[in-house]
């Protein structure tokens, strides 16, 4: 069922701004050791798309999913997801618990992690990648088909992915598949021919904000390796009547 | 007031997606020429933060604001907040008049303006501007604030900003003003010591789903020159004594 339904029936105060969950599964990797938790703001929690689940395609859960009950938060990081929920907290704050406010961060490459340092992560940020071909596939020269998915993250969509055979000098647009909505891959594929040689395939999408990926890892460089949606690349070699 | 509280009021079918605006004022530029127009997706419409407003600060909007009614839409590009409307129409597509169909779309790099090619712009991706010093400037060597402005867009907020002196090999990361909430700018400010030399100083802003300014404004080169949200950057002259 929809969070926000619960929400409503109990009633939310006006100062409210963030919802908090508690898990029992113990962690002896917290400082201290502590049940799992999480918190989201209070606008997500309210978005219809935050569910509190029991099944899944029609079935009951499975422990390992989270049973008897978890909680589904479209778009945002798996561990804002909490499994086996015993405790939902409407409060004015975000959670304490250490996953929330010490691990799950984006640190700055000189930081260490504690608690409040760094930005906690929730929404995705834009992201792709390339399935095919696999990195450090031979490959004839010819037709061949590069193909992978987007994720916009957040609320929004994937509206353009752009591919490159040569490093990223030029581009052609991929095809996209059908948009299943927001929180959902989107598919892509472009079809053409390869050069002989060894080629750098990149890939990069846009979301409904006109936002792209950024362009390399360094960017994005952060101690605990989290979130790094800079540009896919695979490097193929492409030979002669392979 | 809040568009929300007119759409409950007249009831929003459940097949509707979009909300479409329309005013009188005839454009010669448009093919054909029309009046102005453009459209907010539904979930966006509903959202509480879009406004019907016929007046600011305690006063009367004037004609030049958008009297006697515009549309406020925070977050979007500013060509959705339509002035002087005179229709709201809740449909089942997005808006077919010329400035949302043709116009205001991030064109791929070998695309022409004509209906439906490219993206509609909505809402707007992570951007920041270096205020101070100016671009061109010459400085005393020694201690120097930089100082700007950052944008998260859509309903995010800005959580890190990071600010080079040489071109973007080293970061530091600047002190942030007082959230003043999304849609708001959020100002930074950093303190340091400038040495001897023509400097590239560069700042690129974080949003709160860890979304990343692009580095180059290459990467985003549209034909119609919108959305350049690569990193800030000016150059400035450091001289003893000045």
């Amino acid at each position: 069922m929809r969070l926000v339904d619960v929400l409503a029936a109990v009633g939310v105060k006006a100062e409210a701004t963030d919802v908090a969950f508690e898990a029992p599964d113990v962690s002896e990797l917290a400082e201290p050791p502590q049940g799992y938790g999480a918190s989201i703001p209070l606008f997500k929690a309210t978005a219809g798309e935050v569910l509190l689940a029991w099944a899944m395609n029609g079935e009951s859960l499975t422990p390992a999913h989270g049973a008897p009950l978890r909680v589904v938060v479209p778009g945002y990081i798996g561990a804002r997801s909490v499994k086996w929920i015993e405790r939902i907290t409407v409060q004015r704050e975000p959670s304490t618990n250490y996953f929330q406010e010490t691990a799950y961060r984006l640190l700055p490459p000189e930081g260490s992690p504690a608690p409040g340092v760094g930005v906690p992560l929730g929404a995705i940020a834009v992201n792709s990648e390339i399935l095919v071909p696999d990195d450090g596939q031979r490959l004839p020269v010819g037709s061949t088909v590069i193909a992978g998915y987007a994720l916009a993250g957040d609320d929004r969509s994937i509206v353009r992915v752009d591919v490159s055979i040569d490093g990223g000098r030029f581009w052609r647009q991929a095809d996209l598949a059908e948009d299943l909505g927001p929180w959902a891959w989107r598919l892509w594929s472009l079809e053409g021919d390869l050069p002989l040689g060894n080629l750098e395939i990149v890939a990069r999408a846009w979301d409904s904000s006109a936002a792209l990926q950024p362009e390399r890892p360094e960017h994005v460089w952060n101690p605990k390796g989290y979130v790094n949606n800079s540009w896919a690349r695979v490097h193929v070699t492409v030979v002669a009547g392979a």
